[in-house]
């Protein structure tokens, strides 16, 4: 654990050329299936995380997967939730390993990147150059010790493509949401601020609200959440806006 | 919008006194009903909130409630949330207004305090001292512009007491899990951290975790996250962390 190579983390299958694919399209990626193998683990890493100091450290916690439940030990047991950490394309023009998110996405540590959900990824580069990993068979909103179940497994996607339109950063549908994203450093209010915006643009340029219906729509009927807060640690912090599908919130980008 | 008297915001009916309730003891308040009236409004004052320099302040926006449905205009509609704001008893020792959040609750501005919660109040004076207002027909996590559909309302609640058992803050039963609070000032990394230390109380002092157990529970099966958000405001910021029933994890308090 004193030893990781934090530029050789959170390993990711890719990248994927999309045929077709342009700067300005999207990449729509149903994540049809996630499959954890058996075995994954966490761990405490040190000075990482708002509760270090008052535990050991290093420490790595083994779980064994048996169908929807994931066993930490014999006492300790929870539902299996399984999710992607790390989603995206290629950037438009900086170098990032896999522990950092962005407008490409990356690492965005969103735990509802689980079976059924779509995600609309920016294109920046011909070709898109898709690639997803960094599973988890569970992972909680904040990852506050900075892993989630990290394991192996297999993801069935499929892979779409949309002409011309894009969000900022990726933007992902669920059953009864439209979920938008913003990165930030280590400020969480940076990040949060940020899909507040990103949540306004969709409001104002894909469905016409004006941009005070929105800023009262996101206040009154949208939650804005935490992906990624732990700290202290090196990498990105990640919030998102969940829109609930209305009437007046069709499928954007139409 | 512009000349509220803040020290008079979020008015909460009470306070009730709960016949033997000491210190150390916890209020348990389940929420039977929440029903709004007709009409609420949300609005966007000046100087308050992330996208207020993007907008045209002050601005009021009036809803109508009816059945499971707001409509916010004649475009724009989204599904009934009911939920109170405030609720909490008196504190140790601290004169504060409703606006502000505390380990007496007060301001929690939780959306999951609607129909069904039960509400564990630690009681810091003699009866506890109950109250409860601040209705919202539906808040967002975040509440960003800084307020939810205020409405007025009637709530039906039944209150038990609990001997000689609390949480440092009010802590939350749901159908699937355990809510714990935190709560601070401008910063909401402080309420986050807060928040998650009291998920480790729990888990260390009432199911028998130990520490490094309890912070990999936490980050891997529990999820932290936003009540309120708003900034810039004057008022508390309040996260929670959400921690799942599982075997592991019965009953608090017993």
């Amino acid at each position: 654990m004193t030893e990781i190579d934090f530029e050789r983390v959170n390993s990711a299958t890719g990248p994927i050329a999309v045929r077709g694919a342009e700067p300005g399209d999207s990449l729509v990626v149903e994540l049809l299936d996630v499959r954890p193998a058996a075995r994954g683990f966490a761990t405490l890493i040190p000075e990482i995380g708002s509760l270090i100091d008052q535990v050991e450290a290093p420490y790595t916690q083994v779980f064994d997967v048996d169908g929807d439940t994931v066993h930490m030990n014999e006492r300790i047991s929870f539902p299996l939730r399984p999710m992607v950490g790390v989603i995206g394309v290629a950037t438009e023009s900086e170098t990032l390993t896999n522990g950092f998110a962005g407008e490409h996405g990356g690492n965005l540590d969103n735990h509802l990147h689980g079976p059924g959900a779509t995600v609309y990824l920016p294109v920046r580069q011909p070709g898109g150059m898709l690639a997803i990993g960094d599973m988890h068979a569970a992972m909680g909103d904040g990852e506050v010790c900075f892993t989630g179940v990290e394991i192996a497994g297999e993801v069935t996607v499929r892979v779409g493509l949309l002409k011309g339109k894009q969000g900022r950063w990726p933007v992902t549908e669920l059953a009864e949401s439209w979920v938008v994203h913003g990165t930030a450093g280590p400020d969480f209010r940076e990040a949060l601020d940020l899909a507040v915006e990103e949540g306004a643009r969709f409001l104002v340029d894909q469905w016409g609200f004006t941009m005070e219906e929105a800023f009262v729509f996101l206040s009154v009927a949208c939650d804005a959440n935490v992906c990624q807060a732990c700290r202290p640690q090196e990498f990105s912090t990640i919030a998102r806006v969940a829109i609930p599908k209305v009437s007046a919130t069709p499928r954007p980008f139409s």
